[in-house]
């Protein structure tokens, strides 16, 4: 189990009767909703056979146990933005994340470097957000550009997105480890999980 | 400069001259107080030749220009904690950093794991802080440590303290990146200035 | 065949014949027990066709021939914990070894920093061992939290367990290589076996 | 000698003697302008014992023996853009190279991602050049924002200007090569005579 | 889409629906030829279903949509050049790439250092080049060698043809990146789209 | 301070009256011998100053301040052997280390695989040790080699001695961790100190 | 092909007709034995296809197209030593290299130095030699143990046996590449063939 | 000392006084010629003050103590040749030591593939020598381009020459590992000694 909110799973590499078993003790000791994360569809299938309230985010490879309604804890949003379509992935864990822990969430995907217009011309979403999720691959440079826009906490989310000499993500990681603008700090790469939780925990300070 | 609070100069690398000639046009232009970082003491006597209002924290290597004085922003403090002694220079940079942008500031030093005791003696300051900063070379093993503890977010900052494999401070932000407790995000090597930033904008929202 | 405990096989990449092969040398050469890691459960069959005496430790992926009866060559237990669960693999095989070797082991897993107080309410099983092995991926801070608790030897072995920034296990070697706590030496990443010989080797001095 | 324009001398890590005893050979071969890279004031002032056709370009650390006027090639202007102050002497490096071999260059300087509003509104200078040179250490962003808006070749220097991880450049330089911004290529880290030599070529075809 | 020459698909990680949707949206918005790279024969058939205009080239692993006649846009050749036959998928990609932006294409395959005398006896085809693309696995010599040979400006593409201690393609980066040629930039690993893309802009400058 | 053996002090990076403040609190706290570690004879000065019991060792760069006799806690040798002669710092960092903590030391020194028979015509030394100590620079052969000879734990220390490839230990560092022989484990680059209390933990056992 | 001699096929990645017609084109050309190295079996049963003359080495993945007979161009032997089992294939790969190129072979496999005293009782082999290769993984220390004993050219060639911290056969390398040894020299990881053929052009001076 | 030629002494990081007296000791116990690499003026005038024998090498910074004669051991020539002028430190050391072992040797310096023609147009020096030694940084491309002209084995010597991504002599060391030229192997990054040994051994085989 992660720390903080105890109901998460880490599937990546569990066994599937493994996952019940947890699945099993969580819905015997409480009543909280949980989220199972790097779900594939037979995790979800596997948790949908021990109860009804499995739904599952395929894009965001999530399951969500919804044991009782979702509660927004804070009216101001959180924005999640991409560099690519390819980040998608990683960007909707964080988004789901963030939604299932009571935040409300906006999402603008694609709106990379290559394109900045369209960044530029979705500057809304980023101004009327309270915290922003900047998840991207190759060369991390959303992060920076979405930091020197914004006066909110910018996590950034280098993703494993690209080849040749992004060496696994690692070109994206230090770029966002030195991003120039204030505001900016980092969690692993492909840690949508992470970014959503600690998004969360900051829109409801 | 950097973004944000228009009025920090990075002093590394650059000509006394040219620092000079940058806090005097900060000066003329208004009235926010200005920040140095890592500011040696000749950069110290440098500044203080064009105004009297230069003062000199020599831990933090930071020289603050005080205009106006710092008012407290909000009565929730920061905690900045270090694993050893070796890292306060970085933690001041931090600590000073926020103090100047209106925050409290509880420090709590050399608590890293070799003396958990000490932490673990002292989680008063941990768990009535609202943002913690927890800065460790070596191992980095603070960060997580710490992140396990509380339940507010954690900006872990690596620093090149240490030898060997500790490859320039690659140890410590590698460990950092893949802590397994929830809520902590992290900044570059040695970036006390960008930790103290973005706690305190993380403890004004 | 290697020094030290002559009748060990690493099977990783060998193939069934030639492990069959290498296994009936040994049963005709001698009496000892016979210890073939990194042993898939085809392994296992192939061993079991040769001699009715193979056991299959899941697990650790380990077979044990045995020939003769372990008997306990000291009373002092080696304690092995784990950060997380994913590390059982590799903790059982260092497990296994010091237990086919004469050892009493006490096993104390999931105690990762990210649930300090697990580890923190079971400081009897650390603090009654003679040797510890602390098996952790991603940050692999457990090391030297376990290195500042106990004053016996501490060997650490870094997993491949994680994602991202732990490059194949590179985080969690580095922090073990960095720990500030006296007493903590590491061996190769995801090397139980080693862990588990060595271990059994300074307990019975 | 540098192979394309013979009458160039990389001077780092050469003795004063041994840079003398070229530029003497280069100045009996023949007519055309000398440049001496990487020259220190040392550097400088043991030309000018040569000839007093020296002159010495600080910020670039670069000395033109003038031995005839240089004549505009083409009317095309390069553009010289930096993500910081820091990064003016690679820069500089670069726009006098190209400026010695009769190209116009428009200077663009600390126009980096944390200030990217100083960049959207210059422009003007981006879309009138024939190539741009991008010039940036740390995340090394803003060689994929410029070739996000301009669709003419992009020249990334990546600079080692950065502490931390950005290990000598690797930061800025990774970040480059996964530009995915068409149009960019990369020459080696600091390597500003490289980038104004292209640049130069590109621009006279 | 992205900047520059809009539609371009990177097929790579893309589901076989999603590409088809993004190729239909293409056809309905306009008229220009497609180029879908990255593409497996899966991809073409997928786009054949949608288009009679589809055309795989297999080589480069590209799929042209070809809507109109390429037309050139000017006489003079790109070269495209490898050092041996296994980075010739990589150089087709450059080369299919150029050919549909209009322009004239040169191929001169598997003349690497170790057969320099073939590179040598067919200098004719590198000094009729306005551009010439250099793409090089293993120790990535070709890309000096060819430099040091030309005046016109030379793109070098890595490749992570090799083994060992090319590590992915990293030996040949680092070797064209330290390249003592003039004239020589460099695109990411593999990276044959982007070069054929720079050379068509430079060649029809 | 830190765990294990409290009066220990880092020196390396702490200014004198920094470390002289630190010992004058030890001195009044108690009674037990003071270890000065990474020490210039300056700093032997600074602590002469205050206590005449301090005495230098100046090939380890330690300090101790005497203050009782060291007794030997037990009659078993540990066994300190080096590769070159420049490793002898790390080595007799690791040999006083010991010595202090009350273990007899036998040293064999310059005994690296290119002088094998000088290894193997001492032996003796080896095969009496109860912990051997093996410091090693370059290909760090010697650990492996000393591994597989004794049947006793190895604790094996690379050095930073050496040029090029080296990469400032990190040749030393993985040849050691990949030792096939059984019963070695790794210490940090140039922790002589960490090898010479972990020995004697070993040894009193 | 590779050059020096010219009737040699890498055909790892290479298609069986791609296969087929290279050597198709050989048998037409020459008289010449064909050495096709990397070759899985079905790569040798495509070759038997074409002509009768192919054999397979299945352990060193070698088919040989034997047109004439190998002579022995030198009574003087070459020693191939590996330092485990798992090393076989890349040694078997410098062995037949060496063979069909006209040398004697002698083999000494499974003495690395875990098992020192194997490789002491048989130095018979090693001292008549006049080329060693030294093949090793893990942690490659059998080249500088060999290079220490004989007064003969070493060709060492890392493999990438092993796992965790020998990251493909870097520890290896590394470890070879700074050999205390006089007369050693390394080729690449698993570059058996590269080894044989040069042993085979020393020992033919 | 060492084996091979046990007349040696690597004076980097060694003391004055402790050269002295190794020199000391191997003129008292013999005949032959001694050397000392890596020797700085100081160091040869430290070895003047105890013999008259000594002459110095600067370039090579090499220390030889002339006692006998230097006697050829065979006519056939070792060829040294160099990218560049800056390599020549590096290639003196391996020409020096060639020689003194009884070498002839031939120097073609600054022959790099950015000046391609100087090196083909000077073939005949390398074609007449035996063994061949390839010197270079940055790229390390010419140990390549010789390996492909020559049909005698090729020892290179990658050089920490550059800067940027050289990364010490990274670039040249992979690039020349994976050469795909046949005969060529690698010793360490600045090992002129080492090339200089290796040739002379096999150019007496
Ligand atoms: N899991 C393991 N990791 C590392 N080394 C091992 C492991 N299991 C066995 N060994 C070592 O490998 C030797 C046997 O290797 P082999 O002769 O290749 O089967 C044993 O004697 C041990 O020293
Ligand atoms: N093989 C390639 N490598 C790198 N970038 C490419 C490649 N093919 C296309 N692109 C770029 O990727 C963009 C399309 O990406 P996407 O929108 O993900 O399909 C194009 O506009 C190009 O800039
Ligand atoms: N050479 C050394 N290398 C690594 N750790 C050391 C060394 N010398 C002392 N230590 C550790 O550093 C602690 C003291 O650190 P400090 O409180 O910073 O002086 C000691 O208790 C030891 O655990
Ligand atoms: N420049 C050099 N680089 C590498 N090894 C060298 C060099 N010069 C001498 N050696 C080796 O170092 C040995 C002497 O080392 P030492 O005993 O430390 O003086 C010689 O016998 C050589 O094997
Ligand atoms: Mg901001
Ligand atoms: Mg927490
Ligand atoms: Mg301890
Ligand atoms: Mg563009
Ligand atoms: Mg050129
Ligand atoms: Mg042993
Ligand atoms: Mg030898
Ligand atoms: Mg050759």
């Amino acid at each position: 189990l992660r720390n903080g909110y105890p109901e998460v799973i880490f599937c990546q590499g569990k066994a599937l009767p493994h996952i019940q078993g947890i699945v099993q003790k969580m819905l015997e000791r409480g009543e909280r909703n949980i989220l199972a994360t790097r779900a594939s569809r037979a995790v979800y299938e596997a948790v949908a056979e021990i109860t009804g309230e499995a739904e599952y985010h395929e894009d965001a490879r999530i399951v969500v146990v919804r044991r009782q309604p979702v509660r927004l804890k804070t009216e101001k949003p959180v924005a999640v933005v991409t560099g690519g379509t390819a980040d998608i992935a990683v960007a909707e864990e964080a988004a789901v994340t963030a939604e299932v822990l009571g935040n409300r969430v906006e999402r603008l995907y694609d709106v990379g470097v290559a394109g900045l217009h369209r960044l530029l011309s979705n500057t809304g979403v980023l101004f009327s957000a309270n915290v922003v999720i900047a998840v991207a691959g190759m060369e991390g440079a959303l992060a920076s550009v979405v930091g020197g826009l914004v006066d909110k906490p910018v996590i950034a989310v280098p993703t494993s997105v690209g080849y040749g000499a992004n060496f696994g993500g690692l070109s994206a990681l230090l770029s966002m480890l030195n991003s120039c603008a204030s505001g900016v700090s980092v969690v692993n790469i492909d840690n949508g999980f992470g970014a959503g939780y600690l998004a969360s925990m900051i829109n409801q300070m």
